[in-house]
């Protein structure tokens, strides 16, 4: 049984968003919040195929958005801003999502549990080691994409008999859901309060979707 | 027998400096170029253990420095080039150091080959990929850090009896070498024209260092 990180085991998208909040304020004099939005939004996927995942690219991002809209007006200082922003995010403590230990108490000795996450190497390493739960699972794998390949990849060098036996656990139905189904895998949705845009996928009738992290225990 | 990637396989720190060399120009009219080099140093260092290492991390120290080092009367849009460079270190092709081909050609069904290199997941994959040289490989370990406890992991995952049976190649002392000869293995130094000054190290005597790494198949 495996498990995402981001926004399944602990806070992610809160982070971007509250930074984000900050952005659209110092774009104001230039931009309203939805032209902001749609302006980094375009930005963000143009860029996810050089800069990939996290919160770095996500700075390089903002950086490129701010110039544009200002139509290079803005100073330089805020720029700087936004790179402060970077390191706070990057720097943050891990804040656990609720219910979390309980669940991982409940299933301890059931299931071999496994992290698979998706993004920045570096951050993610720091966010696995300052969770307090690398000693819950067995193994963490952190990847670059979460694509069938990678689940493929990872479910191969499990001791399963078939993929089906595979089981991942995570809020995003693009990352964390379809690409595990596509493998044979079952899967079980636990959506966040808040999704990145680029996450934004339907989920198949056939998934579990629960509210809580901890109904986990109750549905297996 | 491990390899390490960048400036061993395939020519990284060559586009650094490049991008440094255009980021001196840029700062010329504040800064002389001792002091750009000696301003972005420092910042690389500070950011290293919020950042981790890689061409994004490069990016965010660039910027910072420029805003710093002129006061904040750097124009926005040269910022907005500094992450176009970036953008352009990411997506350059790979360019294989001479001889690599020709040595992973000795050395096949000799032993089993690994890569263990440091540094951003996303781009480095893409590395490992467009390399060409990914079959040649038993396996790919991309890493945030080049420790002794980085080392021990991957050769206790390796089927051998010592820590001594396990030789590493690589160009930096301070990342290729010294950590692995402090967990009891061997390691080969095949020093590159340039080294980024935080990874300057000394090589104790008994490393044997290679001009190219060519000369590697003569050594074994």
């Amino acid at each position: 049984m495996a498990f995402d990180g981001d926004d399944t085991l602990w806070h992610s998208e809160t982070y971007f968003a509250l930074t984000q909040q900050r952005f659209t304020a110092l774009l104001s004099p230039w931009c309203d919040p939805g032209e902001t939005a749609d302006r980094l939004l375009t930005r963000e996927r143009d860029n996810l195929q050089s800069f990939g995942y996290g919160v770095k690219g996500f700075a390089l991002s903002m950086i490129e958005t701010a110039i544009e809209a200002s139509g290079g007006s803005i100073p330089s200082a805020a720029l700087g801003e936004i790179v402060d922003w970077a390191r706070q995010m990057m720097d943050h403590p891990v804040d656990l999502l609720d219910g979390v230990e309980e669940t991982l108490d409940g299933l301890q000795g059931r299931y071999p549990l496994l992290i698979i996450t998706k993004g920045d190497l570096f951050h993610q390493e720091s966010k696995v080691a300052a969770s307090g739960l690398v000693e819950r699972f067995e193994s963490v794998h952190i990847v670059s994409e979460k694509d069938p390949q990678t689940y493929g990849r990872i479910v191969a060098g499990l001791d399963l008999t078939s993929p089906d036996q595979f089981l991942m656990v995570g809020n995003s139905a693009r990352s964390d859901i379809e690409p595990v189904l596509a493998i044979g895998g079952q899967a079980v949705h636990v959506p966040h309060d808040i999704t990145w845009a680029l996450e934004h996928a339907k989920v198949t009738p056939e998934v579990p979707v629960l509210e809580h992290l901890t109904d986990l225990l109750q549905l297996l």
